[in-house]
């Protein structure tokens, strides 16, 4: 195992430079080699908060292949923009390093076959780091799905209901600040452009690539108004925004068939006014449902009409990690998932595992975006959703243990295999 | 403008019985003519409601064909079960009668067909009872909508999140009691098999068949297991409703896309435990959002995380009738809205005009049924949504005006055209 894990960490934006703040630069036993970046003033404030927190001066640079390429690296992470971040995962991977990626889809299909070419030629780990895999509502879910208490699975629903429009797409915009990328996809993409956050949960507590896969899907999308009704009442009728045409749909809903006939259904709804932040994360089997929007966890027994008991719930049934996790304080961002994704992908190096979220995880969930974009062209026309394990979902690999592992509910520290 | 109201009643099962006994028995300038019913004890139960309610004695009879071509009927309700209606509510429709039938689909597309020929032929009036058009919740956000305040519509969700198992589907199986019809239906068909609460108020919201229609759909069905989970449990797993096999999903999911953009998200929902009952209806504009879910009503003033509003809500936007109706004492089941739809097509035949919902939107909700049906077996293939007003839908006749009207928000108690 080893002692020290030295990081190479790419894109120091909002994203990539609260994670490498509240997660890797806290890490003890990591040490951040490089940073790269193409701004200087970013390379020197993703500088400052490694030395804040303890670490040694890490180099700086504006090629990412100098961290590709740097032999003393043992990992890389990408937190640059949802573009671009194949290509650069597969020199990564080509170079041998561990290689993590930020959330998001891929831009196409080829992208996700080339991905999982690369790993299978060569066996470089990649793992996407989707954070709410570790959130605590679905991992006391996923443990109670893993000790029999769902039942049989039947439905799960996922949304990424999260109202966009001030907070990201239009920041920076008619200002000197760096505008988000984001707004570009909106203007060029009709798609499902961001379904991880709650695909990824569904498909752990599905066992997606693992004994069960994605089938196809089927995708629709809203018309377009909510980006330009916002820029009217913002910037004016007759600004640039305004009259802009934005091809995504303000709604898109996704229908996903799995092997076993299980049935996920998600939502994007980013451009709309909208009350509340909400992942809609709901999963349904013969012996018992959880829900996000009724904050509610449900046997029969319970009778009719529960809402409300999550903090009942989670006493209960809370992950081990997130009960040893509460217990010594919570770090980092959005309730503790950003440190514990980061974590599970730091102890994979460590102890020269898999990760629990692996490559086949990756390009399965990143290609939802493309499908998803050819569904909706077509009228919501049905999708085949290509098999990537080509045939291994059926007899994988064995699971994962170790207390980040999302196979089994383990409490021992050290990654290993059962 | 009629004085008394005659009324020919077929159909005396559970839902039957109850609005006979919570709306039209009560209504003082309605006479209950003639009751029909296969089963002289029913009859009798019928008979009894009507005169402790201070009715005149009504005639009963087992054949429908009595009470259609009854001379002194003016109307004929029909609260048969799911199968048979459309064939009766056409004989009622040729006997020159306003016709009203209880909530549900047709069986096939055909029927659709049919039942708007009759009525193009006839013009007698034909109204699907749709009571959550009259829901206190869906009739706030109706008046929010005609007044403008939600901006331009672009998403709505519904859903029938309501476990039936103990209820209905296996009450009276295995005792003296009739089973449900319902049952036989999850037998035989997978379909979205009760859209219409949902999509009836969704429809009026989207101004469907008035300047709007329905395009085409989607339907997905999730595996079928919550049935035989249940009889296993309650009569074991050797029991012959164990063994059967059922068709019905557990979780259907129906995606319509409508000439103006919009999406309506609808999920079936009855045969697997849920915490509680919800139709799940929300809609989302460029301006407000309202949810069921949250029990919130949106405005982007109001900052982010709101919920749990809707009292606020209701004090600040209750639709008139609502808001008179709450303040007279609210009537009959399912908070009023059982009265205030039976009343509205009493109303419609008081004042010899259409029925606030007209022959259009009882077809164009029925047909949802098949065409789901179709969708599935094609794994979500797209169906056309047939235009049952053949084009009239862009150029609607005038909108109903009266307090029952769901055209337009008016307090004026008679019902006009305006």
């Amino acid at each position: 195992m080893k002692e020290k894990v030295k990081i190479g960490y790419i894109g120091l934006g909002r994203r990539g430079k609260s994670v490498l703040k509240n997660s890797y630069s806290q890490m003890s036993d990591v040490e951040i080699v490089m940073l790269c970046d193409l701004s200087q003033n970013r390379l020197e404030a993703g500088k400052q908060i490694v030395l804040e927190n303890g670490g040694y001066e890490p180099a700086l640079t504006t090629d990412y292949r100098e961290v590709i390429h740097h032999p003393d690296i043992d990992a890389v992470v990408i937190m640059i923009g949802w573009s671009g971040r194949p290509q650069m995962a597969m020199e990564s991977m080509k170079a041998g390093k561990y290689t993590a990626i930020e959330v998001g889809c891929a831009d196409t299909i080829d992208e996700c076959f080339d991905l999982i070419r690369t790993y299978e030629e060569t066996k470089a780990p990649l793992m996407m780091l989707e954070n709410c895999c570790y959130g605590r509502r679905e991992m006391m879910v996923l443990r109670m799905v893993r000790e029999g208490l769902f039942g049989e699975l039947v439905h799960c629903t996922g949304g990424y209901h999260h109202y966009l429009n001030a907070e990201d797409l239009f920041k920076g915009i008619d200002t000197d600040e760096i505008p988000h990328y984001r707004i570009g996809h909106y203007e060029r993409c009709n798609r499902e452009n961001y379904p991880t956050h709650e695909l990824g949960p569904i498909s752990k507590v599905l066992n997606i690539n693992r004994g069960n896969r994605m089938v196809r899907l089927s995708s629709f999308a809203s018309k377009s108004v909510g980006l330009k009704h916002y820029a009217g009442e913002t910037f004016g009728a007759d600004s640039r925004h305004a009259k802009k045409e934005y091809k995504q749909g303000d709604i898109v809903n996704t229908i996903i068939t799995c092997a076993g006939g299980e049935t996920i259904q998600l939502t994007l709804d980013t451009t709309l006014p909208r009350a509340y932040y909400s992942r809609n994360f709901s999963v349904r089997g013969t012996k018992a449902m959880s829900s996000e929007e009724g904050h509610v966890v449900y046997f029969p027994e319970m009778g009719d009409g529960i809402r409300e008991n999550e903090t009942e719930m989670f006493a209960k049934y809370d992950h081990p990690l997130h009960a040893e996790y509460v217990s010594k304080g919570v770090k980092a961002g959005h309730g503790g998932m950003d440190w514990l994704v980061n974590r599970a992908f730091v102890e994979s190096v460590k102890h020269g595992c898999n990760t629990p979220i692996d490559a086949y995880d990756t390009v399965a969930w990143m290609a939802i975006g493309p499908l998803s974009e050819q569904s909706i062209a077509m009228n919501g026309a049905p999708v085949e959703i290509p098999d990537f394990t080509n045939g291994k979902w059926e007899n994988p690999a064995p699971a994962l243990a170790g207390k980040y592992s999302l196979d089994v509910i383990c409490e021992d520290p050290d990654v290993s295999v059962v």
